[in-house]
Order: C-alpha cells, then structure tokens, then sequence
C-alpha cells in the first residue's frame, strides 16, 4: 500500500518525521469575519437571529425556538425507538465510562499550619455546560457520551445540548446517548450561531460556563472567539495513531488498527513502528488485502499515502524515542510487557496495552475518555475529564497568631515591591507586643 | 471618597452591577499584526532576530546571546547580595507556597475492572516550561515564586525564566527570587521576542511546552498566537478583590484591604459587601482618612472611582448572591463563621476568612497561588497550579477475557456510526466459541 517507509537510522529521520507529523491548522481570514458577525448579531438579537441562521445553514423553515427544543421526554422516546441491541451497547459503553471517571473526580481539601492557619481548596462543579456535537453524517453518539459523561459525574448543574439537524433530520441514536448521558435539554442547533447562543445566551438558550465537543471550522472558530466569556475544551486536530509493535501480533490485527484511525477522514495519521523489518512488510501486505473490503477504502488509501508511516527502528528503546517525539494521540503498544514500557512513555493521550487492546475499544466502551490531546499537545495537555467540569477556590484562614508571622514576611515582601497599601494591610494584623 | 455606591434593593441592582464589573478587553489589530511579524522572524531567524529586537525594544546593545543569559551562578550571586531580611522573607514565603502546592501534586493510578483489563492514568510532569517575567517597574518577585514553584513541585523537568532588563538594567530580587524558585535558566529577554523565542526555540533558548506568567498586551497577543503549539496560562484581566463584611471589623483594616488592590492600577476593581449601611459609611470615611498617607494615592483615587463599589445588602445571604454573581478573583469574608459562609460560595478564585486574613497575605506568603482567574472566570477556571505543569495519559489494557467482552460493545456502536474498520479491528479480539 502506498505510504512512507522510514527508517530511524537514516541520517535525514528526525527531519523527515518532523515534516511527516507536522499539523498547523490554517485559520481563514474569512471564516473569522463571518464568524464574528454571527456571534455579534445573536448577541444582540437573541433568538430571532439564532432562528435565522439555523434556517438559512440548516435549510430549516421554523418559525420558533419551541421547534428547535428537544426536552429530555423527546430524548427518553428516541431511547426506546432506537434498536435493543445499540441500546443496550449505549448503556453498556455508559456505565464503563462512567465508572473509570467517577475516580477522577477531586475533593476538596483543607489542613491548619502550625499556627493553626487554615489552608485548602475547595472544589465545586461548574454551574452549567454547554455540548456541541455535530450533526449529519458525522454523528457521533459515542462523542454524545465522551462530553457529557465527565460533566455529569463532575456534579455540573445543567447541560446543555446543542446538535444541528440539517433538513431537519436528526439523528435518533444521538438523542438516545444524550438521555443515557445525563443531558437536560438539547436544542437543535449548530454551526457558530449554536455556539453563540451558548456563550451569550438567548431569551430561550441559558447562557453557559463552558463549551465542549468537536465541530467544523466555523465551530472551532466560535470557540476560539468565545473563550475567555467562557471556557472552552482544546481546539483538536486530525486524529492520529502511533502503534508500536514487537513483531508478535497478527500483521492482520495491526493493519486493521492503523485503518481504525486511517478511516476517520483523510488527514488521519497512522503509524507504526516496529524493529522487525519483515514484519513491517507484512503488515504492508495485510493491508493491500484488508484495504478492498472496507467501504472507506479511499479514504484510508488518501490518509496512509499522505500521512501514514511504516518506521524501522533498531530496537524496542528507539521505538520509546520516536514515541515521545512524536507525543501521539493514540499509542498502540502491541508487545510483552506493555505494562513496563509503558512507564517509559512521557507524551501520549491514551495508552493501550497489549495486543487485545485496539484503539477501538477506546474510542467507544473501555471508560477513559476518546477526547484527546491531538498534533502532540499532549505534551502539555490530557484527555478531557471530570477534572476539566470542576474548579477550585483557593482557601486561606489566617488564626490571629498566623496573622501576626505572615504579616511580617508579606509586609517585607510587600514594601520591596513598592505595593506599600499591601504591607499596611498586612501590618494591621501583626500583634503590637 | 468618590466610588460606586449601590443597594441590592434598588430595581436596576443587576444592570449596574453587570455594568461596573464587565471588563472586555480590547483587542488592537496593530498589535496582532507586529506580534505576528516578531514571531515569524524569530522563527525563521532564531538568535539573531531576538537581539535585534531586544537591542530595539530594551534600549540595550549587545552583540550575543551570551551577553542575555544569566546562569545559576548569577541567580545565587543575587541571592547573597540582597538584604538579609528580604531574602528570610523570601525564602519563608518560598517555603510556604511549597508546602501548600505539595497537596496539589497528582498521582497515577490505577484498577483492574471485573475481566481483569488494565484501566487507569499516568501523571507525568511537562518536560520544559517558559516562564515570563515582566521587567523595569513592574518587576514582581513573588510573582516569580508562583509562577516557578508549582512548576518545581510537579517535577518539570526544566525551568527557563525570561524577563526583561530594559536599559540592560535587571532587578536584584527577581534573580534571587529565580534561584529560590528552582529556575535553572534565565534568559534577559522580554516582549513578543521573548514569548517567541520560548514557543520555536532558538540557537539558544530551548523550546518549551508552555509559557505561563503575566505580561504586556504584546506578552498577551504573543501568548495567544502561540498557543496550541505550546500550553499557555490563562491571559488575565485587572485584578479584583470582594470584600463582604458583617460590620464588626475595623474599619480601617477594610479600607487598607480595598487599597491593596486598587493600588495596583487604575483598573483593578475594590468592591465591599455589608448589610450595614453605617459601617459602609465608616469605612467610606476611613479611605478618605487613609488616602493621603499611600504613595500610589492617585491610581487608588481613579481606580475606587471608576471600578470600585460600596454596595449594600440585605443580608448576608444577599451577599453570598451577590459574590456567585461576580466570581470575583479575591473574595474577603470579613465576618463570623466565615468557613460556613464560605460553603455557599460557588466561584471565587481564592477565598481569604475572617478578619485576619487580609488578601496581601495570600499575594505573598500564605502558601496557595496568587495567579488567580479575573474577570468572572473563576466561573469556569481555577488558581494556577502543580496540576497545570502535570499532565495525563489514559491507561487501557485488556485481558483476552476483557477484549472480547469489550469488542462486542465496540462493533455495535461502531456499525452504528459506519466505521467498520473500527469495528472489524475490534471484533478481531472476539473469542471465537
């Protein structure tokens, strides 16, 4: 199959890699005006002008935001209607993601200083979350889960749901996962317009703290434009897979996990590194078999000519190296002892070890999150979770005797900085002896 | 003392109130188009572009990179010639924030579900972090510990600290500081060039995985075009303190705790809470008493009269609705059973209790972070922190037992969606019966 043979010996390796897994998204000059005259105008028109351009966009004639409201009823029959089958695999998928998540959640903390001093943090839930999540072709109910989830356990008060519905179709399986997720209303809305009204808040929309989940450029653009009136969660890039392999798993099993990630959309990477030569080529010959009996197939065979790899390395060590440098979304580790070498990873979103441990089980049912750190953020940045649903207030209770010790060490701080309104507050709570 | 003063009572509370606390910030298409300009020369021209620019901005005129980096020696050197007092108090303060940031410190953990499958998170600490520093008058050494010491505490592995030295000048206490913090390179750089510098690397300066620190709006407009390559902190607004209070502390004591930050700059925001309305006179009465005697008297003045309130309430529940409503960065619960009080609190960046705890104690030396969400974004961010320098992976290994039970749940939902190459990548891990 058409892709790029790399070999971590070669003199030109670390260039040749870097250009390889170089992503820098391009922002259209265009798309950030429209985008900004969209989100101007539905803050100050409301829901007339969230109607409007859900008409125009989504080739609607409503006449009222009443038409745009699903309420958790609508959400609960969408539940039953779907069939038992992937209802029961929701709900499966449902109680594993909630379970790994329920051990993310933090408490709040305190403790008093020897002067008994309290000092702590106090962790609450955000007050109210909105999730997009696209519509049409490209509607993900696992997306559904993976967003809501982690703000549910986080205890979020409300969460908003918004989900375009081009020509007016929505997707039945996607409000079932919103009524297993927890999700109170949902609007049928997308594009910038949806990420207006969660940001600014209409006469029918409830203005939200935090917007998450994926959606095209002029979403991504909306979030960018919104954030800091609200929180949003990464702006991803293409999807990506390194999988490591000793040379012992099934060139089959591997082929079919790199199209995993292949199959997304064109700009999916997929790579493999392995110290087996022979191996690489069979994996390369599994995938000339697998690739005709996928309906994807041009897509994958696009993604792996263009961004997909095969890497030789001299051994399992270097397959390390070339890992961190490449900080994956998704890291394959299909060898002995994945546990072990896993502890020498610094940089990947989701680690999955060992040979019965595709991606895909990831992606849908084994309870971490599939939102995750793309284009090497992941060597600053972690799969989205409850963490990412609660703040922290920082707490401090000075006794007066505490008072009195900090007084002195602020006040001397304070006055080498200049700040001298600082040290004299300070110093009004330093004890006279 | 010319201010704000507003009844929570009164029909139009919430207008003035959403009024006096929005802050926008101003985004100058001047600014993005030179920062734009310095990034792109500094990646393409590394050192050298960073000199000329550090010759023109800073007013200095060296030749190398040489003549820009201070070593470890040279931190330590600073250290020894400080004054004694001030580098107790630093070190007392360093001490401190060390011990209360050691509590953030995340662990990796780890379960084995009910098949015996792997599940669970690896924490590991950021490789390289850039911290900035502004230079010349602004030059905040506690900054400098708060923004290092998280850093050091989640185990990066390395610290660089930029920070301006305008006329070549740099200050004494900021070094020292650096060397008490844990900083291993420091580099006299400021400015777009400096942010630069640190997100591509250079000759010289090593690349980072994210920026953090506070700066000018062309340190902001930098941080914000380079983010995404690397991690960057939040970009803050001016600085904020809420003070509720029962009427029962001494007057004085509130006023000098409103100065503290007013004085920061005509933009910072002093706001006071009480359901009585003769102390709300009192203390109106001390500012105008405590005024004269401060050096920073006229920033106080503008600031107190344009963003600054004396407001009354009810009671203090009222106050607690009105603190929700403003999230304010620093909350003062000057009052009685401020730790109950403080339960019902929902968004506050830190939370300072009773009437000993004056927020200068926490600017400097009480141990938790001064880097603190403004401008309401305590609704959905928190304090800086050892977990914004830690980062995770998710953890994911399947026994064959797992796999199997999991490939079921993973085809359904993947058919569900038409992406068979997820499915069939995980049915391969089905049991055959």
């Amino acid at each position: 199959m058409k892709t790029n043979w790399l070999d971590a010996g070669d003199s030109d390796f670390a260039e040749r890699l870097t250009a390889l897994t170089a992503w820098s998204e391009e922002r259209d000059e265009e798309v950030t005006e429209r985008v900004r005259g969209i989100l101007k105008d539905v803050a100050q028109r409301g829901d007339q002008a969230v109607i409007d351009y859900t008409n125009r966009f989504d080739r609607r004639q409503v006449t009222s935001m009443a038409e745009l409201t699903v309420n958790r009823e609508q959400l609960l029959a969408a539940l039953e209607r779907i069939p038992v089958a992937l209802r029961e695999a929701l709900e499966a998928a449902a109680r594993r993601v909630r379970a790994y998540h329920e051990k993310q959640k933090q408490d709040s903390w305190q403790y008093r200083d020897e002067h008994g001093s309290l000092l702590g943090q106090q962790v609450t839930p955000l007050d109210r979350v909105g999730i997009y999540v696209p519509g049409g072709k490209a509607a993900y109910p696992s997306s559904v889960l993976m967003n809501a989830l982690p703000a549910h356990v986080a205890g979020v008060g409300e969460i908003v749901m918004v989900s375009p519905a081009p020509d007016g179709e929505l997707n039945d399986v996607v409000l079932a996962a919103a009524a297993v997720a927890g999700v109170e209303r949902f609007f049928s809305l997308g594009g910038a317009q949806a990420v207006a009204a969660l940001a600014h808040g209409t006469e029918t929309v409830p203005a939200v703290d935090k917007i998450v989940g994926p959606g095209n450029i002029y979403v991504a653009e909306a979030k960018r434009q919104v954030f800091g009136k609200v929180g949003i969660d990464m702006i991803a890039g293409p999807s990506e897979i390194l999988v490591v392999c000793d040379g012992k798993t099934d060139p089959e099993w591997i082929a079919m996990d790199l199209f995993s990630q292949a199959e997304h959309d064109e700009e999916a990477q997929s790579i493999l590194v392995s110290p087996d030569a022979e191996f690489l080529k069979r994996v390369d010959a599994a995938m000339d078999r697998l690739a005709p009996t996928l309906e994807r197939e041009d897509i994958i065979r696009t993604s792996m000519a263009n961004r997909g790899a095969l890497i030789q390395v001299r051994d399992l060590d270097q397959a390390l190296e070339v890992v961190n440098r490449v900080s994956p979304e998704h890291l394959e580790l299909s060898m002995d002892d994945a546990e072990a070498w896993a502890r020498k990873v610094r940089h990947a979103g989701a680690i999955f070890l060992g040979r019965h441990t595709p991606e895909a089980l990831g992606d849908y049912c084994a309870g971490p999150n599939h939102v995750l750190p793309t284009s090497a953020t992941a060597r600053f940045s972690s799969p989205l979770g409850v963490y990412d649903f609660q703040k922290r207030s920082s707490l401090i209770g000075c006794s007066p005797e505490g008072a009195s010790e900090l007084g002195r060490i602020a006040s001397a701080l304070a006055r080498g900085e200049s700040l001298t309104a600082h040290a004299r507050s300070a110093e009004y709570r330093i004890k006279k002896d």
